[in-house]
């Protein structure tokens, strides 16, 4: 190998990417998000035009929006915080018209409109989920041929460190997204291949395959009530033969976990409880849930020969945060299950509807698979 | 497996995303972009106290930006074309502010500021690098500890079809992406993985892998004049024994190539030509390139024994389209190798510095790798 000198500028990539570049302004050099050293962050966007820049976080409680002060210059700036470390959602308010940061390359990919930049705080508290020079798994994309929706569909999959140097079969965690996300969601904000690779360095958890499949298996708003019947025949049907035949699964219920947050919780109670010769260890995380007595009819088998289900189901792990807008829902199905004698471990945690919780969540969850 | 029946209250996505829900507006159900049957596309965002909306597209020349017409109910609206099927990336601009499309989530990360937004238009043109339903091989995302930049990097991985059930060794192609990219952008953007599965359906390519790394190694503006140093030394000393560990990799400097686009094209040239002991095939796609008389110094080597060059490069390929703003730097770069008759093969295309093209040069180039 020849030793390269420095080429200077012939590495002004810029110059490549944007042939013309326009005038320079304010934005020329304007940073957005900065995380200043105590924790608090600034955030800066220009608009030399507007009338009203606000922002909403998902730190933020109450009031649910924070407004931006205009500089001379033409840009708006605000600081929030000090913040607890953790990895924050965010947009612009601009003039009403909700953006990214357009300075931030670090995106959360929406369904449709619910895109938004994250701002990550470094610190002991997010230390969990944070990219740490540890042995690192791998994140797998695969597109595959859906019977259950006759069209191609896309899932993430997480492999533990060593799973390509060994021959070792693993268990499998199926883990679901929320409504707003997609199949990216729960590696994207939520991290869970950072988190499992935390764990397992410190021997926290058994090493185990993620697979975090597409929610919505239905584009067409007229046919969204059939989708929880489609997403099962497509995880049951589709997913679950795909994935054992492409990666080096376990076998058997006793090697299968299911858990999802909001939607993906309620996708995990309907599926799960329908599926137990499938499915040994449930996570319902802030999930939305029937009334009891839909719920008490649609699972009837479930509830009343208790003994059986006590027996499958190795874990029914509930989980919610006492500000979540779900909350009194959750109490409900706590109830039927108490009501019922069906075991279960209950775990309740400050704060709402978040990816903050859903880490934890993920974070305690996943040690207790697989033992 | 028990059957599941509609759930249609527990299905409404969205309210489990957004819990408090703004009163409806315009902006609720507005559709963006919206791809008309004659391929036109219908472009909207709802922005009522906005002075000027405006948007620039990739396939816009001149003039290179488009107003939007203001309704009176604030949405600004307006249609492009009709266009050759492709996938392009485009953004507005709001009283000057550049956002991407807040009804889209097809979002192309750029780094830092260039995230852009992007419109699928299928068709024949577009076919060969569209998601069809043809066995597809599986991308991968690799976190690496890199000893060049002593930190954690990242990089993406396509595997063909196959790979997962056999036991062959494969050719790597690494594949370079422009200075406004990331690791993920010739996937997310370019189609790689895509493009390799429909030559792989049509026997039109041989299989193989491809690794696409992070060509911006250093991140504070002070150290860039060392980027081609550092980078030279991930590629070669981290990258490629990670992957001919990780992956069943065929050995030997005539199962690899090297190719990449604008930076990632004048990475291809540094890198490769000062390493002929480890690549024998090099893609040059609208490659940033040296002045002559810098160029020939520093790969004299290269140049004043052509037949030894002659002999390690099977294919030496350089393409750049017509009106490229790179097209006289090429030109320069021809010149050079033909007065020192090192053999090389010349694309010449028409448009300028957009994806379209270098889907095209990676559609024509793969084919003829490892032949």
């Amino acid at each position: 190998m020849r030793q390269l000198g420095p080429v200077t500028l012939l590495l002004c990539a810029a110059a490549y990417a944007q042939p013309q570049q326009p005038p320079p302004t304010p934005n020329s050099t304007l940073k957005s998000p900065e995380v200043n050293p105590d924790k608090s962050v600034t955030f800066r966007i220009y608009a030399p035009e507007a009338k009203v820049v606000q922002m909403r976080g998902d730190w933020m409680t109450d009031p649910p929006v924070q407004k931006l002060t205009r500089e001379d210059n033409g840009v708006w700036t605000v600081t929030a915080g000090p913040l607890r470390p953790d990895l924050y959602t965010y947009f612009f308010l601009v003039d009403g018209v909700q953006v990214l940061d357009p300075k931030n390359n670090l995106v959360k990919t929406g369904l449709s409109s619910s895109s938004e930049s994250m701002v990550d705080i470094p610190g002991d508290e997010s230390a969990f989920h944070a990219l740490r020079p540890v042995p690192h798994g791998s994140l797998h994309v695969e597109w595959y041929m859906s019977k259950a929706t006759d069209g191609m569909r896309r899932l993430h999959v997480y492999t533990p460190p060593g799973y390509d140097s060994g021959s070792s079969r693993y268990p499998v965690l199926y883990l679901l997204h929320g409504g707003g996300d997609t199949d990216a969601g729960w590696t994207e904000v939520g991290r869970a291949n950072f988190i499992l690779d935390n764990l397992l360095a410190e021997k926290k958890a058994k090493p185990m395959i993620i697979v975090m499949p597409d929610g919505h298996p239905i584009k067409d708003p007229a046919q969204r009530s059939r989708s929880l019947e489609v997403f099962s025949k497509d995880l049951i049907g589709d997913v679950l033969p795909l994935i054992e035949k492409k990666y080096r699964t376990a076998p058997g219920r006793e090697n299968r976990a299911l858990a999802g947050l909001s939607m993906g919780g309620m996708q995990t109670l309907e599926v799960g409880l329908s599926n137990l010769d499938k499915f040994s260890y449930l996570g319902v995380f802030s999930a939305g849930v029937r009334d009891s007595a839909e719920f008490e009819k649609a699972h009837g088998d479930i509830l009343s020969d208790a003994k059986k289900t006590n027996q499958d189901l190795r874990l029914f792990w509930i989980a919610i945060g006492k500000t979540d807008f779900l909350y009194k829902n959750n109490q409900t199905l706590l109830a039927s299950l108490d009501a019922h004698n069906v075991r279960h471990v209950y775990r309740e945690s400050d704060g709402g509807h978040v990816w903050w919780n859903w880490r934890i969540y993920l974070s305690e969850f996943a040690p207790q698979l697989f033992r």
